[in-house]
């Protein structure tokens, strides 16, 4: 069991192991699951700050979560980092099971770092990387950072569950693609141009005045315009302005009632994509609709059938009215 | 019933009735419809061009679709014209039962027209049009133009159901901003800078440099760069090269698979998502069901239950092992 108290009082292996229990797929470990997060969401704080992170493989995420992480605690707050690396556990994760690549953060006692590995294809990632939060906030930690490589819909999915979404990338100067996904620099609050220092930064200024110029004909949101940043983390260049534009977003949010709101609304959204997750989970854990799933997804793409036809039918599998009319 | 010949044939009153009946939301039109559709998947048209079409209200839309329409019918095309308007019946879509915008469009008899009203929250609006995608395409329509207002997530749903997605923006030469929502700009496979023509020309041309500067940074398709195009709809100039544009889309995409392959997607994820919807209208229907859901919302945004208890909560009412152990 977990000691809701030692998690309360921010003890880290409590903590770690509350994670462990919330990624658990045990049905029984589940419902444990629920009962501590129960149990914790009166005490939630409210007045933490989740900050997600993306950039390609390459950009300094890591000296840059590891050096920014330090600056944070310098400033007073207590930071957790978590990482979502949904590549497969085959291909190996490229962020995963590292701790020693955040070597000095992964030892202050106001840090708590934590991978977090992919669950399978129905949406498992976001859901625990979310629980995963609650749970750090509820230990004090009042800085999430929660940072992913961008496999597949991650950046989507981390957007989703954050307040300020932050994207790193390379002074590239000219005008290189990054890998950046589609949307992807329409839904960051900020871009940071990462390594801007030595050599670098006269390109890095290019880049900066490249994107700034670009983001002109952006949408933005009504109280908020997409900042550009320069970064050095080597040289510890940087990290002042970032604070003080994370701060200000959160002043500006708070004030046009955004901030609540937007938590809400993620709640509200995450809530009902649970319960489809949940419940189509709970279809494929019978044999016979597994099959009936597989084999219409196959039809579909033969084009043998609409994907209403295939919905009818497997309705009709499913014999819903008996919960209807329950 | 719905004549299925006639509809092969190309005859428009069975095809609007035939949509009619798709749209309709009595159970028994719904299993009729799934017949039809069934009767009809085996001679779908897979030659057919679905062209989705945004922009903000004042872009020039109508007028746009209005003379495009006719030059694709000058090219032997068979048009359809379907309007998306998810805006509430009571504040009047403004793109809703208003043929008389497209007067010339409407009495050709190569082309179609049909505006698709909203059907509620559950997703009917992309439902529908889906399914009269298919039937125009049924009816002999090989063009067909989707056009949407840009209220709430219609973008994105047609985005996610045509094979080209095209943006119409202003000439506003500098840097102002369109009301063009985040994340629009990068989906587009196409933009087109109407109303390109007399005193806004100059503008217009600024307006496209200034695009096409700005998606050097966004992220583009492994075989298709994203096109920003002038057009003037009252001198019937840039109709040509944006049919060019869409052919040679068409010719790339078919070579890189991207078409075929990209249709699959959009019905695999449709089947998905439809199912998912049709299960949570289901429990809807239920009274008890829906006050739980409602209340457990409620619950939600008061921060008085985490998503996941929430959820786990509503499976318990759901009881769903009735259907599991079936």
């Amino acid at each position: 069991m977990i000691d809701v108290n030692k998690l309360k009082n921010g003890d880290r292996r409590t903590l770690a192991k509350a994670i462990t229990l919330i990624e658990s797929t045990k049905e029984s470990d589940q419902i444990k699951a629920g009962i501590l997060l129960e149990s914790l969401v009166q005490s939630q704080n409210h007045k933490s700050f989740r900050l997600g992170i993306t950039g390609s493989p390459g950009v300094g995420k890591s000296t840059f979560i590891e050096n920014f992480g330090q600056y944070l605690i310098s400033k007073n707050h207590k930071v957790a980092v978590l990482a979502i690396d949904p590549s497969s556990p085959t291909s190996g994760g490229s962020i995963l099971g590292d701790k020693t690549r955040m070597e000095k953060l992964a030892v202050n006692d106001n840090a708590f770092i934590r991978p977090s590995p992919a669950s399978g294809a129905l949406g498992g990632v976001a859901q625990k990387t979310r629980e995963s939060i609650l749970l750090c906030e509820s230990a004090g930690y009042d800085f999430i950072l929660v940072e992913t490589v961008g496999v597949g819909q991650s950046e989507y999915e981390v957007a989703n569950m954050v307040d300020f979404f932050m994207l790193l990338i390379l002074p590239t100067g000219g005008d290189e693609l990054q890998g950046i996904k589609k949307g992807i620099l329409e839904i960051a609050d900020s871009i940071v141009i990462n390594k801007a220092d030595g050599d670098h930064l006269k390109a890095a200024k290019q880049t900066q005045a490249q994107y700034q110029s670009a983001l002109q004909i952006s949408a933005q949101s009504h109280f908020w315009k997409t900042q550009v940043l320069l970064n050095s983390s080597i040289e510890n260049k940087g990290f002042e302005d970032l604070y003080k534009i994370l701060l200000s977003f959160k002043d500006v949010a708070e004030k046009n009632l955004h901030w609540n709101q937007k938590r809400q609304e993620q709640n509200v959204s995450w809530f009902d994509s649970l319960l489809k997750e949940i419940i189509l989970r709970k279809i494929n854990s019978n044999q016979k609709n597994y099959s009936k799933l597989k084999e219409l997804n196959q039809e579909i793409i033969q084009n043998k059938k609409t994907p209403l036809k295939a919905a009818m039918e497997m309705m009709e599998l499913l014999n819903f009215d008996k919960i209807k009319n329950d």
